[in-house]
């Protein structure tokens, strides 16, 4: 690895690590994108999956929130569909539709279509941005990398799309419950391979998405999410042991405990768990993330200011990184986003010095 | 109310007001409908909501599967959407996108477009295809009635339709909290006359859909939609106290315990939710209706007995309404919703008898 600028602002990572730091550190999910203008203004002239291969632009995008923002922690502008596409599956973003596979995996079948990827063939150009930002970065704040889950990306390779239902996705897990296995595990050990890559690129962080993780039963989580979030965390340890790993299974209100019980070091909770709860659930097993409502950005800035206070005096002043509950949405006003941000500095500052 | 025949099968009743019955009943969310060969002949020829305001077409429908299947209910065939349809919205059934406004209330100002109606006149449809329903079902099981909950049906009447983040609707919440009241408040006034005349046309029991409830916070939630539920319930009792109540809030895990503490009889629950945990929250304050994962429909006859085992044992022998979690698929085989029928009957039978 070639050596980076040193860090300035090392906050979210001691956080994550459990350590008592003096302020509660922030960011955002999806903080680099379409509710900027800067963002939209670089749309203007490439598209999406240009913007994701090229590694000067991504880092470009990636940077715009944290130039604009005082945020302690970027994330690399990326998709998590660069990793179905790497297992052979073409992906197109179509406008109002979002990533969408022309030729999904409608039967286990079709599985032979899926190729073993060489990792720096097929995602050399994340690894590149990741070290392009990171030097672009020049140490303001930790670069966050991510992965798509298995069951979320299977999700879509299955179905072909978003959906209300993933009926097709999951149809798969009963009819199908072996094959499923197989392409559950077959993405997974990308991922590892992936999230190993991103840190050797420069990532000094990383989070796991499981947007579909709520689609489940507890049963089905435990049978088809669980052991794969939980071996990549194992795998990714072996090798980078110091690396926070931070894992994000929405709307799997029910997987708490046992997500604790894992090696992510941090729980990203979307907007529907009351942080209270969750902390005393979670006690000191796991650092928690989230979770104020995408929709409170919408508020008065007043509201909006009442809400992160409460939201952080459910969590506590420790073990606790500042986010939203799910990503920032395109209509959101950047001048909100800054409240939101703002507001997080000011109260856990106060809750830390009282 | 003119004389009705005498029920044969009261079981779902017993079992909704507390009392011991000698075995689990059982009917399914969205029974009648597209997964019906009978249904989709009835379709050829009668568009959505012909079959919806033709009360011989809607009786016919709703009988179709209590015709099928050894059921302990049958519910109207109807749509959540003519109550804001009767507020003097109009909504068209878009196929592939569901009930669509095609002139939301896009702003509070467009308030002033909704009308106070006269409920026999705008729903008498509605209690007419009540009345002849019961009539024709001749007492072999009791006739369920139900409406959408107030933020569920404004959250479509703001949207315009189905969405992946209802942000519009959302965003009213925090934006125009006031107006947002209001809106609620209305449509509960109306609900609750609804209701009570759908009991007098011969419901004998009653759902309230709240199907977007676990878009919200555990705040939101508390604000925007616990008070009105909790009206409904009151209200509908004082002047029927003997009528079962249920309430389904879709994705509102965090809401067992307050939905419990008010006067609806019955919970029902979405398949993220652990049978064995709901009923050691809510105790004996309520009667647990659920929690098949629709999609365990999927599944071959044995592993979908063993599902249905499993959730029985989940909830226990008493005190329990055998249900999915949401409701049927139109891809769903008629052949497993049977399966799945039976086997309530048969391994409920076995635990009753323990």
């Amino acid at each position: 690895m070639s050596a980076f600028p040193s860090l300035q602002n090392d906050l979210i990572l001691r956080t994550a690590r459990g350590e008592t730091t003096s302020r509660t550190p922030v960011w955002m999910m999806r903080q680099a994108g379409r509710y900027l203008p800067e963002y939209r203004k670089i749309r203007e002239s490439h598209d999406f999956f240009e913007v994701v291969e090229t590694p000067e632009l991504a880092a470009e995008v990636t940077i715009q929130p944290v130039d604009r923002f005082p945020l302690d922690a970027a994330i690399l502008f990326c998709d998590i569909m660069v990793v179905p596409e790497a297992m052979g599956l073409t992906v197109e973003m179509v406008s109002g539709r979002g990533p969408t596979f022309p030729e999904p995996l409608s039967t286990p079948d079709e599985m032979e279509r899926l190729v073993e990827p060489d990792v720096d063939e097929a995602l050399g150009h994340v690894f590149e941005a990741l070290t392009v930002t990171r030097r672009k970065l020049d140490g303001r704040v930790p670069l966050i990398g991510f992965a798509g889950a298995p069951w979320t990306l299977m999700a879509y390779m299955v179905e072909g799309g978003g959906s209300s239902s993933y009926r097709a996705a999951r149809s798969w897990l009963y009819r199908h419950p072996d094959a499923s296995k197989a392409l559950l595990q077959r993405t997974t050990d990308l991922i590892v391979d992936y999230l190993k890559g991103q840190i050797e690129a420069g990532a000094q962080m990383l989070q796991v998405f499981d947007s579909w993780a709520g689609l489940h039963s507890p049963e089905t989580f435990r049978t088809f999410c669980l052991p794969y979030l939980d071996q990549i965390a194992t795998e990714v340890k072996v090798d980078h042991p110091d690396v926070p790993l931070v894992v994000f299974a929405k709307g799997a209100h029910h997987a708490l405990g046992a997500l604790a019980d894992t090696d992510y070091d941090v729980l990203s909770l979307d907007h529907t768990v009351d942080p209270s709860e969750a902390r005393t659930l979670v006690g000191d097993r796991a650092v928690l993330q989230g979770n104020l409502d995408p929709c409170a950005l919408y508020a008065p800035p007043e509201a909006l200011r009442r809400e992160v206070q409460h939201m952080l005096a459910g969590f506590g002043a420790h073990q606790h990184i500042a986010n939203l509950g799910h990503g920032m949405l395109p209509d959101h006003d950047p001048d909100h986003a800054r409240v939101f941000v703002k507001a997080v500095h000011e109260h856990s500052h106060r809750m830390h010095t009282v």
